[in-house]
């Protein structure tokens, strides 16, 4: 099977709304008057975004849902996208599964794939999306206010927790063994772009970002780009399902605080493990937005819509010298955490 | 340094057309009333698009180039463009190199880097390009029709030859020694998107593709596009500088249709490798297209203003079985010559 037959068969379709869709040298797509394209690329790397392991049909959905994400944070609608394939050989099974997955979530958003290239080499997907705002409607990251709520679309810490799970099951468990849930490892692995509860925080959210590499980084995106403080209530993080539970954080943080990991260190180190995953990594794609208090009861009702376990986790103050985002514990004190995110060229600690 | 102050320092610049910049989750960005965006995307991957030789400056320049010739193929107005950058590590010197080549190539058209991401792999580069063009006037591949004439915008063979040369520097030489000019090389590593006569070419050309792969398997998308046939005749094919001589391509052609290597079995072989780089090999970025006969005058005009080597080469026939490119030899007849072009997952010859 040659390049252009593998296109052919697993990647064209009709795209009924390019003006010139797949197979010329372009396509030509344009978004509906009075609106403009939100664009934006994510590559996806063999060991480094996912692991080896992963299933075709996952990675072929993860590849769009990523994307998608951060089309999500603009209150884009999703339109058009772009796929550059590089694969070790042709595997008719594996891209077959691949395509699967890639059109399956393609199609739930009605996301019509109008162009890319094929190439051979270390396994890695590109895909660059575009969805379609008007201009003055688009989320940014900048609108954030003192005395906005700070909020998140959904629960955090079970990628972080999965991936360590998984890591373990590879390579053998460190000082501390990580079990994770099948639903766990499916939030890892299979991320949920929030596509509809952005569209719907259109003019209602003052800020809004992603959470593709930890939610101290994203908040801190956010703080940085509208020239504000936040404060983050650590107990009001919601914090997904069973072993990442929120005693558990509160009780690293406490320890954490104290100095005082005596008694029980393995309770503490997995304890610590947690809060890391709940402050720290990435691939949650969960929604971190700001918003006035008077659309509290409207936000409250759009995670109920979207069926979404979001929460209301802290509040945007002035700008003020050092960290601008603080992390605070039950009792309002702010814990000492570096508010750092994913870098991809950090060794992997 | 972070992958956060890596983008900042060296890919972050202001881009005065785009509604939401360089910083956001997305970039949103608009064509002017009217139009429509042209969109490409394409990867380069050390090893198979490029040697590892390659200066990083000239990888940043190319990189734009092999796309921005894609918008030149459809005559749209390059705007704007996203990067997708996979690095080994962080090597400051080799990054403020390869963007000093990218910004070049950008400001030249004066496109505007709106967004992408970094991170950490084998060294790959994918770029994806925004042109703008009225939807009517975008140059496509199916308008070519029986009677037209087919046209080339430059000389054809010298990426080829220059990339046979650098191998064989690399690996040692064959039954043929190859050795490329400073010119060759240059014209190999450093290809000039047709911005300037894609953009003349709206409502003169009657299809139109850019030469990635080779010529012949260009010419086959034209014509199935299309719907029609080619006769490429071989003396017309401009062919570059030095060893690619027509004579030395005239001569390969009578010996393969004669079967008779037999007197100068060297020069043979070189002869027949220069066809090949002439009508194989890819990395010329010349457009190839078709216009009626009335354009003939303004065709040339055209390649007088934008300097170019251009010839016509060949003329659009009705549909026939079999294949539907077919190269004529200086008396007009049919040479015996597979009609493909570059396949990534085949085996490099």
């Amino acid at each position: 099977m040659t390049e252009f037959e593998l296109i052919a068969r697993y990647f064209q379709r009709r795209s009924p709304s390019a003006l010139v869709g797949n197979g010329d040298d372009c396509a030509v797509i344009a978004p509906t008057p009075g609106h403009a394209f939100a664009v934006t690329t994510d590559t996806l790397i063999e060991g480094r975004h996912f692991l080896p392991t992963l299933l075709p049909e996952k990675l072929g959905r993860r590849a769009v849902h990523v994307n998608l994400s951060d089309l999500a944070a603009m209150g884009a609608q999703p339109r058009f996208a772009l796929l550059s394939l590089t694969l070790p050989a042709i595997d008719e099974g594996w891209v077959a599964a691949f395509s699967r997955g890639l059109w399956s979530a393609l199609n739930e958003f009605s996301v019509e794939l109008v162009g890319g290239n094929t190439t051979r080499g270390a396994l890695s997907v590109s895909l660059t999306a575009f969805g379609e705002v008007a201009p003055g409607r688009a989320l940014l990251r900048s609108g954030a206010r003192s005395g906005h709520d700070l909020w998140v679309s959904g629960p955090l810490g079970d990628a972080g927790w999965a991936l360590t799970a998984l890591l373990q099951d590879r390579d053998g468990a460190g000082q501390i063994a990580v079990t994770a849930t099948t639903e766990q490892i499916e939030r890892y692995e299979s991320p949920t772009a929030r596509v509809g509860l952005g569209l719907d925080l259109r003019g209602v959210a003052s800020s809004c970002i992603d959470i593709s590499d930890g939610l101290l980084s994203e908040a801190g995106h956010l703080a940085t780009a509208s020239g504000v403080g936040m404060d983050i209530y650590l107990s009001a993080i919601p914090t997904g399902v069973a072993q990442v539970r929120y005693d558990d954080v509160a009780d690293a943080a406490g320890k954490l605080s104290a100095h005082a990991i005596t008694t029980d260190v393995h309770a503490a180190c997995r304890a610590l493990l947690a809060q890391r995953c709940v402050l720290h990594t990435g691939d949650a794609y969960e929604l971190l937005f700001t918003a006035a208090p008077r659309h509290r009861a409207t936000i409250e009702g759009l995670f109920s819509k979207h069926a979404l376990a979001g929460a209301r986790i802290g509040v945007v103050t002035s700008a003020r010298p050092g960290a601008n985002v603080c992390v605070l514990d039950a009792r309002g004190r702010p814990l000492d955490i570096e508010a750092t995110g994913w870098d991809h060229f950090a060794e992997v600690p």
